[in-house]
């Protein structure tokens, strides 16, 4: 019996993200499947049983009657979970170390440059002013993470290795030595309450959208060493209020934001986030992920499947992660 | 019998390091000793059997007959080894985990800002660009920590815990878990040649000063993922040929620089590293230090010496720290 080809449908994504790239790798790992780069190759929607994707257009999974695993090829599946024709079959999402330790790489670097006063050092530097102010020590500042998955968790851990103190939210209750783990909707303003930096890294569901908004940022820590708590948000564009951003780095409420989403993507030249002070703003490249490492997690995670190891890492469709 | 009177002799130091904020915090933790401000303070020169001090002036520590030993307010005892009335006493220098921490904080946010390409990507926000360049995960890097003491060795590790790459040098051999240790001036160009980011934390002394020139530079890893190497000083200005910087930045011999010391300081405005593009500069705060944590450190040292258990951390005066 042939093996089930393998549909690849790679729409946008980072620079490094080329179809064609993505097709060598699974060309590579895939061996003896037949990998298909969408659209374009010539085949029979028949023998297609996995489908790879990033971004696909919504309905175009339906028309594969075969397919037993769709595959995301990021962390986030929100984009999936619009598809109300999505085939009932399993979703995994990849959870690849390599992923991991790059959006650690980034909040680690994010919380550093607001505790390290990096926004008021770069404008000393541009003045040509010699002015070290008081600088805080790490066990002085919390640092609150929203999401404690694989990346939060890691990120947490991080943290606590540079001597900050370290906090999480989730939705159901965790456990992670060292953090302080909140959970649910009752123990979200305590844990809102003694954070000055906020790490979002939640995934984006009916329940999280525009949570990132004045009402949660006005109960962050209102004594921060820091002067104003400070906002970093890694998750997905969909999770924040811009005009409540904007508006609280104005008026104070928030003393400082590390972005790399957006509600719009590419950001559109007239946001204020561009220019705004107070704003460090990346082009959501916090945690690209190499396609060799990708391929060969949706390689192994094909091979259990086949010898009936189960898959791993399934999103929850109730839950929408 | 009285305590034998320490002398205090603060001169320069961070904004927080005001002599009267010294004077308190000794005061607090010295208990029934006398703690003499100077100048200022009058006493007999004979009572004073230490002194806590930071960089006093050439000949003012030789004017106390029983002085036992010396406290070196910082990590750096450069400034005292030039003094050639210095009594023959033990001299201590700090070795406190706030301190250790705080650098550790600056050595990790200043490799991922060059790792990152925060450079690129503040210039592409400026020029309101959306532009992601392809981005190495850590462990493509290897980061070089030239000075493996107690700073040295902590920064190394929390680079690992990050996923880099890490080797160090030092003058004496080292072990140190998972990090490649290099030593001696024979090790010192292999130990170059396979460095994309140069940590400098060597103390000042006559076999290092200038040691950070273009023939240095130039034997730095010339085929980096980053493009091309990047140093980072945060020991002493000392340890610098400023020319070379700035040329080998010009030529391209160094990709970026991240300084937080100079041969001035503060750094003069007519320096060209406020205003070039690849410096990242700061002003001599790597690592300040808390005098309530130094105080007490202090106070533990002259515990253990009159009850008989040693001073720890004392300055070979022959390697010069």
């Amino acid at each position: 019996m042939n093996k089930g080809a393998l549909a690849l449908l790679v729409h946008g994504g980072a620079e490094n993200w080329s179809p064609q790239r993505w097709k060598e790798r699974f060309d590579e790992v895939c061996a003896d499947r037949r990998v298909l780069l969408l659209p374009g190759a010539s085949f029979d929607p028949a023998e297609v049983q996995y489908a790879a994707v990033w971004k696909p257009h919504p309905g175009e999974l339906a028309g594969f009657p075969n397919l037993r695993v769709i595959f995301n090829l990021g962390a986030g599946v929100d984009a999936l979970m619009v598809d109300r024709s999505l085939p009932d079959v399993p979703l995994v999402r990849v959870a690849v170390t390599d992923l991991t330790a790059r959006m650690t790489e980034y909040v680690v670097l994010h919380v550093l440059m607001h505790h390290r006063q990096e926004l008021y050092l770069r404008e000393c530097q541009r003045a040509k002013r010699w002015a070290p102010k008081s600088q805080w020590a790490a066990g002085a500042i919390s640092v609150g993470v929203m999401g404690l998955g694989t990346l939060g968790a890691d990120a947490a851990d991080a943290l606590k290795r540079l001597g900050f103190r370290v906090a999480g939210w989730s939705r159901s209750e965790k456990n992670i030595a060292g953090v302080d783990c909140f959970h649910g909707d009752e123990q979200l303003d305590p844990f809102l309450r003694q954070t000055d930096i906020l790490v979002c890294l939640l995934p984006l569901t009916q329940q999280t959208r525009h949570i990132l908004d004045r009402a949660l940022f006005a109960k962050l820590n209102r004594d921060s060493p820091l002067g104003a708590p400070v906002l970093i948000n890694a998750g997905r564009g969909g999770l924040q209020n811009e005009a409540d951003i904007l508006q609280c780095l104005d008026d104070g409420t928030l003393g400082g934001a590390s972005l790399d989403v957006y509600a719009t993507e590419p950001l559109p030249p007239e946001s204020r986030f561009w220019t705004h002070p107070k704003v460090v703003l990346t082009p959501h490249n916090a945690a690209d992920t190499d396609p060799d490492e990708i391929s060969k997690y949706v390689a192994r995670q094909i091979e259990r499947f086949e010898t009936g190891g189960g898959l791993e890492n399934i999103v929850d469709r109730g839950r929408g992660y």
